[in-house]
């Protein structure tokens, strides 16, 4: 597939904040821009969570790439997932079979799971990184609490019943409180032989504290919300293994039917299409300009790349990131594409950081000023529903939350598709 | 697994609107209740075509059944599939590997689609009967756009393009309105390549009209209303085959790569566990309390029996002949476990038959009230959202329904799960 008119071709690969970023900043630039997603909608992944714990339904915080980008005459979108490139004659290989010629390339793939070698923990301690990911663990959670409802033996309702969350990162602290409220809140009067109340949450951080990019006093506050929510917290253990039926933490064997998999991330596998150096979490190290080292017109942004900035800090894998560098990457191309001068450097504006602890507690850390509970949860409500992309996902999400905020209730407790066949299977093989 | 109990216990499957409906009208009843479902959630079922064609997600057409039985202290819900009934013993076997005794046994599984002995056309022409089919139509439906967009071959972008149901009853009358109005109205603007407004979409009816089981002048109403939503509906003409590629409608044989089954439906094999004689549909034929002859203790209920009523006439296959017959056997079971009287013979209140053929379109009968168009649309819409459960779910559709109308917009345009997958390995075939 080729550009048909002699405008310069913009390929951005990858339909996240970064991607998206990007084509959206070049709608006025004189260009023709593809825009090439194996998902056929833009996730708003911060709230993947509440995917994952039943508070929100997929379509809420998923918006179609093509309905985003239906306005911009000059933008095309393509249902397909990049397998190579070719920088020397300057194409995209899809799985589909297509070949894109460009004449500008954004890639913008992110991250995916890293479980530091142990592969094999993956299928015991899944984690949530797409839609698929949080339906999955949705019916993993679920599932375990309509196992231990049938469950005669205390030993096995017990592994049934704890819930193991590794890594204290937003996420881990968002998943452990979030399940920490379903089984306290939500659900506990839903069974008649068990009491969800009693649900084991554990979190567990190898580090010295969770929240390790908030100042301590916040991660001190989170640790407090957590244990006020009943959250086991562990933090300076490791994780030593993960199997169908325990976790080693320490020295100690817990066991444990559901893990939940938040500790580390991987760059997407763009540094070995292109064939370019990367660093140890295996992103792909850029230019200033986020343009690769000898190839001008190939740019990495997002989690997918590794920019140090002027004050040798690194570029934060988070979304206002990755949506200014795409922004950035947008006006270094118009620029280049119409002979103006090259933009000044990029500079990155931190606006803070935002992880909530479930219901009525947040920390919010903007520098000087830090905000803790509800002031911290009214704040991080607002900035991520203003932040969905469409004004419906806004108000339904909005509405969403009133209602669970209102009654303690899930609206999306489902448990659907291939993991009901094997939540079947398993409860079959346990009896 | 017993009822602890010396109260007698009665065994529902199935929590569909039969089902539900037992369970709730015996909540003051001196008995206890064991709901058994294989899924977790009730689903609206009437809603199922609006998830296959992006308009609803699934979670606002599905409630968890323990949530709906919460506050029913007599009542305890299975997550389990049944597998076996033992009449003698009074025994329920299921796939998890329970054996659960009953005193009185209230089968209510629904049916499943029927493919009249061409069992290999299901490969491809999905029904749609569960929350997964639906995701997996709409995945279909959405995933033939994508295709057409990037095909170059211009017979192919025909197939990919013409969308072929077969069934003129109010599912498919239902499905191809959506359909047409989802190419025309909502996407229209969001391919660059095709005019997915150009999309052809076919109605099959063997019968001589649409929705027979209207009055006739309802049926040419519907007709008419499809045809000015630009859907091309063939009367009287029987599918002769259905392949990957094509389907063969009278004599002529028509490329179409999506084809959806809305013609047969055929009882789950509830007759097969109880032994039981069962019509031409599969149907168990119960005695005038829905009770099995020889067995006034079980009870088969909704699409699972056939009911010939005084009048000789049977019992339609609808959601308001499934409650009242689940509310009806709860009066005769109550009778029983209390030594009252048996309650007088059943009798169905037929409340009227209602079909949406899209926005502002609908027809509606009530014996001697007709309605069509905008009137029947607008009490469609209210009696629809009115039957769902939990409040929520009301105020959620409603809103998604507005958003809907006001914008043409449909919200939950998602490639999901499997299909995914699946598509994209098409998509590398076809290349």
């Amino acid at each position: 597939m080729m550009a048909n008119s002699k405008r310069p071709h913009v390929v951005i690969v990858g339909a996240g904040f970064g991607g998206l970023s990007a084509a959206m900043a070049l709608h006025s630039a004189p260009v023709d821009v593809t825009v090439i997603d194996r998902h056929n909608y833009h996730l708003f992944q911060p709230l993947l969570y509440q995917v994952a714990t039943a508070s929100l339904s997929p379509a809420e915080i998923a918006q179609p790439i093509r309905s985003i980008l239906r306005d911009q005459t000059n933008a095309r979108v393509l249902l397909d997932e990049v397998n190579g490139v070719d920088t020397a004659k300057k194409i995209v290989r899809t799985a589909g079979g297509q070949r894109v010629a460009y004449d500008y390339l954004v890639v913008a793939t992110g991250a995916r799971h890293s479980y530091f070698g142990k592969d094999h923990w993956e299928a015991h301690a899944p984690g949530i990184k797409s839609v698929d990911d949080a339906t999955r663990v949705r019916g993993k959670i679920l599932t375990a609490f309509e196992r231990a409802e049938v469950e005669s033996d205390p030993a096995k309702r017990r592994a049934l019943l704890t819930f193991v969350i590794v890594g204290g990162g937003p996420t881990g602290v968002e998943m452990a409180g979030a399940i920490a409220e379903l089984a306290r809140q939500s659900i506990t009067r839903d069974f008649r032989s068990i009491t969800p109340h009693c649900a084991h949450i554990v979190l567990v951080e190898a580090g010295p504290r969770v929240l390790p990019s908030f100042p301590e006093s916040l991660s001190a506050e989170a640790k407090r919300a957590l244990e006020a929510k009943g959250v086991d917290v562990r933090i300076g253990v490791a994780v030593g293994d993960i199997t169908a039926d325990a976790v080693s933490i320490g020295a100690e064997t817990l066991p444990a039917k559901t893990v939940i998999w938040a500790a580390g991330v991987r760059a997407s596998g763009a540094g070995q299409w292109l064939g370019s150096m990367v660093d140890r979490a295996g992103r792909v190290v850029v230019q200033s300009d986020f343009s690769l080292e000898g190839h001008p017109d190939v740019f990495v942004i997002g989690d997918t790349s590794a920019f140090k900035g002027p004050d040798g800090r690194m570029l934060p894998g988070v979304a206002p990131a990755a949506k200014q560098a795409g922004a950035y990457v947008a006006r270094v191309i118009e620029a280049h594409a119409c002979n103006w001068i090259a933009p000044a450097p990029f500079e990155y504006s931190d606006f803070g950081n935002l992880a909530t602890i479930g219901r009525q507690s947040a920390v919010a850390d903007f520098g000087r000023l830090k905000l803790k509970g509800l002031v911290g949860w009214l704040l991080w409500s607002i900035a991520h529903v203003y932040f969905l992309i469409g004004f419906r996902n806004r108000a339904i999400v909005a509405g969403s939350w009133a209602w669970s905020y209102l009654t303690y209730q899930r609206g999306v407790r489902l448990i659907t598709g291939t993991d009901e066949t094997m939540m079947r299977e398993e409860m079959r093989d346990a009896a």
